[in-house]
């Protein structure tokens, strides 16, 4: 068969007709601005909200409603996934705000910006042990050749690895590399919005000294950065001595917010500057506390049960009956007996199913309160009552149990099993009364050592003599191998956000640090007055003292009362309403929730007069 | 057995002394900033390169060294993983200053700035049908819940949703939406470093409108912005029409840089202003194209061998002798046989290895270039040969195949089977020449439709009078519910650093556009001079016509040769040397290598006479 049919050219014609046409775009050295279709660009040197999207409205407030939903609400973020987030224009902003503010701080002990890679291989996290031990938090994948990687939670491992491929010698320390990126945690219970979440952002910087007295002047410098960057948030941050997890390393310290919310709870003295973590918060015992001598009737004390992790040892936690079970400090049980399973809700189960091959080498261990007194810890040696030793239904034979008796703390101090409540006394002086208070932590420094730097071998030369000190009698010339001393210190972006959030909030709305406010200032016209908004707006942006502001102008088509409520609900610092005020008198108000401020002044005052609210703020 | 030893204290003795003592931090309205360890900050106006980690130095050159493994040795960044990088400092500074380029042009369009999670949901994708398309290129991984996640390669899903489920009326929009974030591919095979990497940073805006005449009014601002943007790096850049892969909809531009290493080869005329995509470029066959009408002889001519997808058709093209199988343009075969498998190197196998079942139903197709004449295919259909219409060896009997014969393009114009060579005709005008470049893509425009906004019901209600145009009759008040009408405009912003360093790279190293440059001046003191070099960098950071330069200086203490060998290769656009002409004269040497000028210039001049060079840069 032999054909030119014009058929199968017809079926192709749709491909060839997509000639493809191309301009030359020549540099602009030589181009004409004529060549452009757009119309001129006039920018405002304020920010007009009808080309900046805030979708309020909408959505509901609900009865007490939290932090997180007025961030929502106010159109900061939206929940794109469960605990992981979109952040929209408000909340960019202030996200913007927190890391130029980062930039700020970092810049100020020379350290310089890197962007680590979010995958990092499953392989390098074997090197340092931890694949194991971050086990389901990781988000793990594998590529299409199936080498197995992971979504980093932190960068130790791949900074450490580029830091030992590139340095060699003390003199390229102290060298100070920090990032701003996202991190990945599959936490097993995301809450409350970016408090917890499993996307979320982080600066970690991380420092490399060749010797610990220049790491531990690194550690220092970089504490009183933290410092001075949470002093100009001003908000009333805690800093304490603090145990370094999973991180590895012995010195370390957190920044810690208060807030309703928070996962830790603090202690603080309301009459002198004693703050302390609740794991570790001591109180002073009042002379009520010490028990009459005569009381060593089993029967005035109650007493908490639990077990130890292998099961083999039981434990009775004896405290006066005042109390309840509920008021067992576990972290003070678990410091002088950390083999304690604290994770237990009921651990009577385990009293009465001990396993018969483990009943020989049982231990019983008895904690008893310091206010309980000794003759209540004699009494229990001298007359070992199974009624009270042992729960109901516990099947055990005393005569073949070792029974031990802990009266003090592993110091020698009177031994504290209660938690700290609202109103006991401060141990450090001698009228406070202490005060329970959840915070959470927004950052945290840590001095690593050699944890990282050992299994990755990150080495430098260094002259013998400077890591000996000037007493040594090495030769100037000789030259040692060391790991670096490495330090790591992060700061909770996406978490800072959410925690002052909630920090500031009140019914009205959110409120905010100028530091971190999507904008400084917010300009609203009532009826009529939208040419008038435009000339404030203008002169504030022209005015030597108002200049450098972030204004916005909201030019929504919207009432003003429901503007007001809007500015309330996102928390502008500063409020300028222009409103009857104006119209009559050319007086515009200004609000300051904070401060609980608002005032009437002349535009000619106007920039000062906000310039002096903000450094408030 | 009944003890109060104090053996078990002393084995638990370390945790308690790990009590934590904290600090409260007051807000530093009431602080005073003596509670602070630091000394006292003092910033210079001007970057130390000290306090600024360049790793320059370890890596040799290679000969004929690419722009990619200059970016690695300058310090600009490193491999992590396949395909997967770390921006060091130096990179970093370039990709900060392209984000703020983009931000700039962003803004003059009105974009709002948001930053969508990196980890998207598989089912997300599944109702827009893309989660089988992208197949092996996507990231995939999965949650402790073993919910289906991937890593985003690009967000229409993301913001789809999140637009569908917070935007409603006509009121709202036009909307235009950007973020300059991570993205993911699982490339299979990645390469050239920054230009096709598996983790790499786009802008990606996204625009909505409720009518296709709205959406075409946004296109159109955007690519103007798009243009403002690539003309301020003072770049040739290409606008391209082009087709639209895989994200759909049927407009789109393409932003193309001319590389040596670009993956598309552009075909442009020496003439006038004819460019085009070699995909589908077109040339003026000259007379001395125009066969001899007597040369229908099958021996004058070569051809090449393919076969369909299917392997059901067998492709003869044939094509002049003097030209061989390499100069074949499978895009213009495959646009009158878009069933052609062109993955194939060699198709003869299937010519004689096709199923016995099938090759009743087999076709054989020659494809006839114009060059070749019409005698050539009259002679190929008399006298159907199988020594020439078959490879060697084909098993095939010609009588029971179906034979056609293609000798014009769809359109009915001459075919043109063979790739534009170096020195063809134009097409567009009279005496130009065709030449041949590579090029890469850097940007891109989309206008969508509703292919993303149907499926994911992204739906406005809309005044009916308002689509239908002036003329409709439909009643002012009534409402309509109609799919957005969507954009999506990418700008690749890890590979424009790629492509501008392959573009601007010379023997001695890189050279950037000011607008991205890491520094714009770099200040570099000969012996001794270190004091004066501080002066003249002041002088620089404290004079009006040159207080906002981006400023460095080199003050590590390396030979002044060996610096200014690391300036060139890192491709600072200026550089001031205080060398001997400094000692005697008090003269700057400035060098800019881009501009091949070397000058020098005393102090006082020097502000202005840098500024004169920026703006050539």
């Amino acid at each position: 068969m032999m054909l030119l049919s014009r058929t199968p050219r017809r079926k192709y014609a749709f491909a060839l007709q997509r000639l493809r046409v191309y301009a030359i775009r020549p540099s602009s050295t030589s181009a004409s601005p004529n060549d452009h279709l757009s119309e001129p660009i006039v920018q405002d040197s304020f920010t007009r909200l009808s080309k900046f999207w805030i979708p309020t409205g909408g959505i509901t407030a609900t009865e007490n409603e939290d932090a997180h939903s007025k961030l929502i609400r106010a159109g900061y973020l939206r929940q794109s996934h469960a605990g992981i987030f979109h952040m929209l224009p408000l909340g960019q902003k202030v996200q913007e705000k927190l890391e130029r503010l980062i930039d700020k701080y970092m810049s100020q002990v020379g350290a310089s910006k890197v962007a680590l890679s979010s995958i990092s291989s499953q392989s390098l996290w074997q090197q340092t042990n931890r694949l194991e031990g971050y086990g389901p938090e990781l988000f793990r994948l594998t590529d299409r050749k199936d080498v197995p990687y992971l979504l980093a939670p932190t960068h130790e491992e791949e900074i450490t690895t580029l830091v030992a491929k590139t340095i060699k010698s003390y003199k390229n320390l102290p060298l100070r590399l920090y990032q701003i990126g996202r991190k990945y945690r599959d936490e097993i219970r995301p809450r409350h919005g970016l408090l917890r979440s499993r996307e979320f952002l982080m600066k970690d910087l991380y420092t490399f000294d060749y010797s610990v007295e220049s790491a531990l002047s690194t550690y220092e410098q970089v504490c009183a950065a933290y410092s001075r960057l949470f002093d100009e948030l001003k908000l009333p941050y805690l800093v304490a001595e603090a145990s370094s997890g999973d991180i590895g390393g012995d010195l370390s310290h957190e920044y810690h917010l208060p807030t309703s919310i928070g996962e830790d709870n603090v202690i603080n003295c309301d009459s002198c500057n004693y703050v302390a973590n609740e794991e570790l918060a001591a109180t002073r015992l009042s002379p009520s506390d010490t028990p009459p001598a005569e009381s060593g009737d089993v029967l005035t004390a109650g007493v908490w049960r639990g077990v130890s992790k292998d099961r083999s040892t039981l434990i009775n936690v004896w405290y006066p009956a005042s109390y309840s079970d509920d008021d067992i400090n576990t972290y003070a049980i678990k410091s002088i007996l950390p083999e304690l399973d604290s994770s237990l809700i009921d651990s009577t189960p385990f009293w009465s199913s001990a396993p018969s091959e483990t009943r020989k080498g049982l231990r019983l261990v008895n904690i008893v309160d310091c206010r309980l007194g000794s003759p209540f810890t004699v009494a229990l040696e001298t007359n070992p009552n199974p009624k009270f030793l042992l729960p109901e239904g516990a099947d055990l034979d005393l005569s073949i149990i070792t029974s031990d008796y802990i009266t003090t703390s592993t110091n020698g101090e009177p031994l504290n099993v209660l938690r700290i409540r609202d109103g006991d006394s401060c141990p450090r002086c001698e009228s406070g009364k202490l005060k329970v208070q959840k915070a959470i932590e927004l950052g945290h420094t840590f001095h690593l050592g050699t944890r990282y730097s050992e299994p990755l071998e990150a080495h430098v030369q260094v002259p013998k003599h400077l890591i000996e000190g000037g007493s040594s009698t090495a030769k100037p010339g000789s030259m040692v191998t060391v790991p670096m001393q490495m330090g790591c210190h992060g700061i909770g972006v996406s978490r800072i956000i959410g925690a002052v959030a909630d920090h500031l909030a009140d019914s009205k709305g959110l409120n905010w640090p100028r530091a971190i406010a999507p904008f400084e200032v917010v300009v609203i016209p009532g009826r009529g007055l939208d040419q008038d908004s435009v000339i404030v707006s203008e002169y504030l942006a022209n005015s030597q003292a108002s200049r450098t502001l972030d204004l916005l102008l909201d030019d929504r088509p919207e009432s003003l009362p429901w503007k007001m409520r809007d500015a309330d609900l996102i928390g502008y610092p500063v409020v300028v309403i222009l409103g009857k005020g104006w119209s009559t008198d050319r007086l515009c108000e200004v609000q300051c929730r904070r401060l609980s401020s608002v005032s009437h002044v002349v535009l000619e005052e106007l920039p000062m007069y906000i310039n002096q609210l903000l450094t408030q703020l």
